[in-house]
């Protein structure tokens, strides 16, 4: 095991057995400074597996601090320059170090605009780092500059992938990114069923606000027949504009200030499309159930319907970043909540009004 | 503009304006080979900047040719040694290198074992390859042997990225993962409203389910309440099951002939969550409305929905990949309008069945 896995173990565990643990293993100093940074923090993703190097070496020293490696560690990508306090001072790359003649002091080829990551960066930001400047390793300073770790383009790609299925699995009401197909029935009940519970009172909400027109339904029981599509596009709206909300927020493409901007986009979306939808489904259900008080009525509520899910579905993930939660967690419950209320409240708060008048 | 990325642009242009495009090009002789290889393949993705290396050089040649590159390229992570033919023989790591004596000759020390694509492997598979073996760089070989390429650790980050975003959109029925939030309104409305009429139609599919109830729904209008609740649940409980499996089927955690294991614990989850919440939603509307009918109606619905939602979340996209379709593309849709029409059709049709009998 390595010892970044090993504190990985380690951390899970109850403080007893982790101590016993300890005891037993070969590599214990390397593995408890990792122990004291939080799991998705930069310091936790680390390998504390690092080269470094006095500026004031020559290359030929270099290569002899290399050759003294076991060959069996992780292949170094870079050698980081640390002064006397271990402080980062440069990064030399292997082809550097190759290319340089023998006699060169490292001080005077290293390039001393090296990128780092602090010990509690956020491990996504790590990631999104070291994606953008195309990083095959990333050295992570602690606040005071010194050198502890080094974290590796396979570590931040794992990263990447845990990321991205989380974000799948919360849009989808799965709150737990280690569910796997491979996980047990009762494990996989327990991270489930609870986002089954939420979404049933969300719907039984929605339903008390279809009984609130039961005399109604009860005067044209073919209005039943429509509320499901009302809700239905409402929410297929919202999905859309969350999905892309979602993952322009996890890769960092969204500016805050001009967020606004994309809320008047989205908003306008969602009345385009509702209004396409609206008139060719409008038009289509009159011509179905010869009805146009339902046509009218039910183009109105998709136009309206669609509309406020589009801006539901971008506002709610803004506000879940901005308050510090995750955008993807909780946010379609929260939006098929508003869609589906206000969808039914429209529609048959519409129908009502318009048998009032018309009959 | 590098020259993998040369080859993207190229390949989007009408021949013309490719032909004007490369008579102006100075690396158009890099540029060409890339684009023979569809865009999504290893040959699509790989840059032809790749550093290879006679078996008989010595260590010392070798790093004078390393030293010959221009130092602004593509640092290299590995040498890749071919024959006389180009043909891929092996890999030297740059800190193998550094630690050869001078006068050892590569074939003495390269590692024969070396990992490599071949030009038309998928660029998804490539980039899994990357990840599960940790490799940094990869090389692309034809059919016959010979060396064409090498794929970086930030391609496969790309590809991984790429991926995630057209998973998530897919689910979410948006069809292009170039779309974003920087995307013109009229782009999205494009790519959005076709799925948004698509979703329409099967939704009016279960709109005409209800419509053979409708003399039920006249008799007992509070059942129309409910016919979202039993919707609601059944496309969450498929949701999760598409998730999770669309997630293993991207990550190639799915092994096809155990699939049928991977049905039969979805529709257990499908069955217990059911049970769960069909009990309590079951006895909570009976103690809201008063009507045991509705209460116990309502339970066993949920609990025929939300077992047959698993099972459709888990076969339609396992279906789609078999057929070799994207297995996230469409799966929603379909589903949703599975477990619509069954939900209503079980609802309603229970309730009429208990109405007559009861009454």
């Amino acid at each position: 095991m390595e010892p970044d896995e090993a504190a990985d173990v380690l951390g899970d565990l109850s403080p007893e057995m982790a101590a016993n643990a300890i005891a037993e293993m070969e590599d214990a100093e390397v593995v408890i400074p990792l122990l004291s940074y939080p799991d998705e923090t930069a310091g936790g993703l680390m390998t504390t597996a690092v080269l470094s190097l006095s500026p004031h070496k020559t290359a030929h020293e270099a290569i002899e601090i290399l050759r003294a490696e076991t060959p069996g560690s992780d292949i170094p990508y870079y050698l980081y320059v640390v002064d006397e306090e271990k402080k980062l001072m440069g990064v030399v790359g292997l082809r550097d170090l190759i290319v340089a003649q023998p006699e060169m002091v490292v001080q005077d080829f290293m390039d001393p605009d090296v990128r780092f990551a602090t010990t509690e960066m956020d491990q996504e930001d790590v990631a999104h780092m070291m994606v953008r400047y195309d990083l095959a390793a990333l050295p992570v300073v602690s606040d005071d500059g010194v050198l502890w770790g080094v974290i590796t383009h396979d570590d931040s790609m794992e990263v990447l992938e845990e990321e991205a299925t989380e974000d799948i699995y919360r849009l989808a009401n799965v709150s737990d990114a280690d569910l796997s197909i491979d996980s047990s029935i009762g494990l996989s009940v327990k991270r489930r069923l609870p986002w089954l519970f939420l979404s049933a009172l969300t719907a039984l909400f929605a339903s008390w606000v279809i009984t609130r027109f039961e005399s109604v339904i009860a005067q044209v029981a073919l209005l039943a027949a429509f509320l499901s599509v009302v809700a239905g596009l409402g929410g297929n709206t919202a999905t859309q504009s969350l999905a892309i909300i979602v993952r322009a927020i996890a890769l960092g493409e969204i500016e805050f200030r001009h967020a606004w901007k994309t809320v008047l986009k989205e908003s306008a979306i969602g009345l385009i499309d509702g209004i396409a939808v609206g008139l060719v489904v409008g038009v289509g259900v009159y011509l179905w159930t010869d009805n146009y008080i339902i046509g009218i009525v039910l183009c109105l509520a998709l136009i309206v319907n669609m509309f406020v899910a589009a801006i539901a579905g971008t506002l709610v993930p803004l506000f879940l970043k901005a308050i510090g939660q995750d955008p993807a967690l909780a946010s379609s419950v929260v939006v098929t909540a508003i869609t589906d209320s206000v969808g039914f409240a429209v529609f048959l708060g519409m129908a009502a009004y318009a048998l009032t008048v018309w009959s």
